[in-house]
């Protein structure tokens, strides 16, 4: 960053990064996007591409847009706790969809989206809470029933770049058969599916930058928006984070992270088979920062929480990632962000909590 | 900026740089924006300061928290821009109240507060588009009447340290009169005015950090509302801006602007009043960056762009900053971007213009 920064500064772009910017975002930035967008089987352009603080933004802008209160918004049960707080703010109504190990069950979602939907909110890779990644018959299945419907769907992909087995998946937007029907090599004009992009998970969150990809339409729309909320995203964030991807750095960062993720994951699920007591399950996530602990029914994870917050180890209670109640016996676990000494050691105790509780001493 | 970046870089918070940060802002950035607007007058702590995303966010964030569709809002006649477009997502239902060369006239506002007004919009102090600055008389009566009808009232003064001449008048904040009887050295409870403070005008735009201040209850909604907007401004952007500004540098870099366009605003002001004709007037800003041009009423400001454009010489027609219509006759010039040599011959070829609309060759 620092090299990058200097780089910059030093350069013929230093006052441009400098100064106020179209909302659109850096051209350079976008048509990087695009091409990246593309190798994953987006046919799509610049045009197609919106530069945003976070995917926090891009999904608050999509609530400014698309949500009137009362709005019925489909989402995973659980899901992203960030995306019920933007929305909630718009009024939306949420209607929450079974997931299992292969994500969001297309039956399920085929019944919700009789009752009126106005949009569809998914994390296809490594779900956060979950850890869940959706599969790929399952992508075909849910793009073409948010097709059928006419259905916005929202594809928030933050974490995808973060596999740690098996072989990538498309995105759900390069299933949606118009696009390839489309042809030409302008602009993507027509579809259901806006993608949400980051470099929070692959370079740093600290900088904010992250991308809308959708059809030339609601990218207008968004761009409105973005507009009246915060003229435009940081010219010299966006351009510091070109910078530092344009020479191929993000890819040998995430190559490090994904060895390091993956150590840790491994670690952790390893620690919790020895040690959890028989009765509590969990998720085996392929990739991302999470995964997910069901405790017996009968178990409160907030009250869990704090017997082991006494212990100094904590966790995210999982009751709040669903909006319409539930979830009580659940809570996640970061695998990611903390060093193997003390993944074992918050693991041990978490054990020994648990044991106690599940398990108590007769 | 590549200097205070590689500080950063090297120094013992580069990581906490790049890291997601909590929604009000870097804490020493709060801490100095504090003792900042104290020495402005208003008795505050860091935790009446809400970093944001340039003052545009500041006013969109506003707007999501107080607006609902219908609601009245009072904004001077004319406004700026960037205000209407926000809150106008919002359904804001504006009413204009007059203004003249001190400011806003608080007889109209106290009629127009009889309305029902849910908040009023203020731009004290070198205002966009007119460049007009609201008299220390004036603005303790219009602190007063939002006082006695309850109304908040927001300050947006992007430009008030770029001031030509004349003396520094305090903010709209600091004339409430219950901050002053407030008392203690806790943060501010109490008040009806929320300031909206930008580095945009006196360090750089491109890096968009801003913030606002006001009693503790409104900065609480309205850091809730950032959490869902966008979770927090850039870390690195907010420390890169502190580090920029702690050793002084902003003060230095302000006393240059104003040398710079104290220079530019008298070069125009001089050839406009030698070239310009006779039946046009404009207004004499004591700082900022714009001077607001009244045409013979007859005339329409955007025919008039379209001849001008044609000798590539641009400027803003007056029309879109008034909500209720109006102001067909008026535009608006900046004076302080471009360089001497510009504002001559700009100035040159739109008085040719002028002369020949104004008064044609018989």
């Amino acid at each position: 960053v620092k090299e990058a920064a200097a780089r910059l500064m030093d350069g013929e772009q230093a006052t441009v990064a400098l100064q106020y910017h179209p909302t659109e975002g850096y051209l350079p930035l976008r048509q990087m996007l695009a091409t990246q967008m593309q190798d994953l089987g987006v046919p799509c352009t610049a045009e197609n591409i919106l530069i945003t603080s976070g995917s926090q933004q891009s999904i608050d802008l999509l609530g400014k847009v698309l949500i009137n209160p009362g709005d019925k918004v489909i989402v995973e049960k659980p899901t992203f706790l960030g995306f019920l707080q933007a929305w909630g703010i718009y009024g939306a109504d949420f209607v929450s969809v079974e997931t299992d190990d292969d994500g969001i069950i297309p039956e399920s979602l085929a019944a919700a989206l009789q009752q009126g939907i106005k949009a569809i909110y998914l994390i296809p890779n490594f779900q956060n809470p979950t850890g869940v990644t959706i599969s790929a018959k399952r992508r075909a299945a849910v793009v073409a029933l948010a097709d059928q419907y006419g259905v916005p769907l929202l594809e928030d992909d933050p974490y995808g770049r973060l596999r740690y087995e098996g072989d990538a998946l498309p995105p759900l937007m390069a299933y949606d058969v118009r696009h390839v029907s489309a042809g030409g090599d302008g602009p993507l004009s027509e579809g259901n599916v806006v993608y949400l992009g980051s470099f929070s998970k692959t370079f740093c969150p600290g900088i904010r930058i992250a991308w809308a990809c959708g059809p030339t339409e609601i990218i207008k729309l968004m761009t409105q928006a973005k507009q009246g909320s915060d003229l435009h995203t940081s010219t010299f964030g966006q351009m510091l984070t070109y910078e530092v991807a344009r020479d191929g750095f993000i890819d040998v960062h995430v190559a490090r992270l994904i060895k390091a993720y993956r150590a840790r994951r491994d670690l952790m699920l390893h620690l919790m088979d020895k040690h959890f007591p028989e009765n509590v399950s969990w998720t085996h996530p392929k990739g991302g920062l999470f995964l997910w602990v069901r405790l017996p029914e009968e178990l409160d994870a907030q009250e869990v929480f704090q017997t082991a917050i006494k212990r100094n180890v904590a966790f995210v209670p999982g009751q709040s990632f669903f909006p319409d109640g539930g979830g009580k016996n659940t809570l996640r676990l970061n695998f990611s962000n903390a060093y193997p000494e003390l993944i074992e050691e918050g693991i041990l105790r978490l054990a020994e909590v648990l044991s106690e509780i599940v398990a108590p001493v007769s």
